[in-house]
């Protein structure tokens, strides 16, 4: 079960709930197994409280152990306790100034009535820039420090992935380690997506490289239909496609031993 | 949501599978909620791979920054990938050694069919106490170093809970911050623990200072009973006790709008 073998990627979750365990840090989860999948080698998480100071600990040490990259998630909203620019601007030695792109964005959430606790979430490091937040309204923030580029994203979970697959994914994939990729889709039929879950979930754990998304399809005369459709990496063209071909065949034959129809679609026209 | 204001204690997670996402970090909120309960402030988590260099750096950094407690889960296992005694050693730069009185323990579970792999999870920083295993096979190990109490557990959560709670809490208890403590037991009819699982989760999420573990106890009349015992700490009596309070009349008035009979039971003789 190893590490991928790419350039450093350190995590860094902010936030007191994770740490008297009040919430379960599944983002840090999410991103790992995110990262690794871009072909990112996930070299250490830092869990640190909503204070300023440890903060740019955590940031100033992930850059100094080497980490190419930085994924934080938490401490971006409005009120008094988060403190993530904060505490990374303290670690630059830079000023936390208005940004007024992220301004615009949260201006346009509120439809222009800002109060001063909104604008809290448009100050950042200067020189960074603001990621959009579909879902909710603390933009994200990207900056370059010492050779390191650095994501801040939200702690909710929803928006930490929106924002996460709309612009942190795509960025790193045009810049990363570019590791070869290849796919499937599934076609099952027969098996309501809750019963499917626990054999998705096997398959996951059977591969490090290999991703699984479901997507329903509703119904189809009276029959329950979800694409699953699989991506895996590789450091060759090869090993991806003999990664994607393991995991469908055992997706395949466990469904199938639970009364599904399953039927292998093309990808290209498919992709979601 | 704060900290608790006791004595710094630190959490390390060593496993790939946590930095890869292959498995959600449970075991780091539970030992935070523990430690919290215990008075301790927990001012950082760690996770790190499973490698010898990347695990001497997370000891090496949490006595650094002022851990008086440090406990780490994983990598105490019979394979080649289980390295947590070896990073700490190579941390404390002591001698990995030959623990008898862990062998002893190792021994008499595998009735003295003893492998290399089985005496390698007998090899300890010299100087480290056995921690006995009542669950699994591999002993926990215990050491000073530098002013710090460090405690080593394994990463499977059913034996990290039980050696947390024989072993690692009688100690910090006897050590610790003494926080003052309070508590109230609960009985509840006619509702069986699933569904009053969601009502004790919300609960828990009132409070940073309360634990509440739910005790089945089988049916009386045909009706589902189970104890609630509710624990809750404070910095005084008085405060400790009205958390106690405040969490009970919760409980009690929401499971009586779930048809519920909640009766108070005195916790002298019932403890569970």
């Amino acid at each position: 079960m190893g590490l991928a073998p790419g350039p450093e990627a350190w995590l860094i979750s902010v936030g007191n709930e994770l740490l008297i365990g009040r919430v379960v840090n599944t983002n840090m989860a999410w991103l790992g197994r995110r990262l690794t999948l871009l072909g990112y080698r996930v070299g250490a998480g830092l869990v640190v409280p909503d204070e300023v100071e440890a903060i740019a600990w955590a940031f100033r040490t992930a850059v100094d152990r080497g980490a190419k990259v930085i994924v934080s998630t938490g401490g971006l909203g409005p009120t008094f306790d988060d403190k993530t620019s904060e505490g990374l601007a303290v670690a630059m030695g830079v000023e936390l100034a208005l940004n007024e792109e992220a301004l615009k964005m949260i201006e346009e959430k509120y439809s222009g009535a800002l109060t001063e606790s909104r604008v809290k979430m448009a100050r950042m490091p200067r020189g960074a820039r603001p990621i959009p937040n579909p879902v909710g309204t603390a933009p994200g923030v990207e900056v370059e420090w010492r050779g390191a580029l650095i994501f801040l994203l939200p702690g909710v979970p929803a928006e930490m992935e929106a924002m996460f697959e709309r612009h942190v994914e795509p960025k790193l994939r045009s810049l990363g380690p570019r590791p070869h990729c290849a796919e499937a889709l599934l076609r099952v039929r027969g098996v309501p997506e809750s019963l499917l879950a626990p054999v998705v979930e096997e398959a996951m754990k059977l591969s490090a490289l290999a991703y699984i998304k479901s997507h329903p399809r509703g119904s189809e005369l009276g029959q329950h239909v979800v694409d699953l459709h699989i991506t895996a990496y590789g450091s060759t063209a090869q090993s991806a496609e003999e990664e994607v071909e393991r995991i469908a065949s055992y997706l395949a034959r466990e469904l199938q031993r639970r009364g599904a129809q399953v039927s292998r679609a093309s990808c290209a026209g498919e992709m979601p």
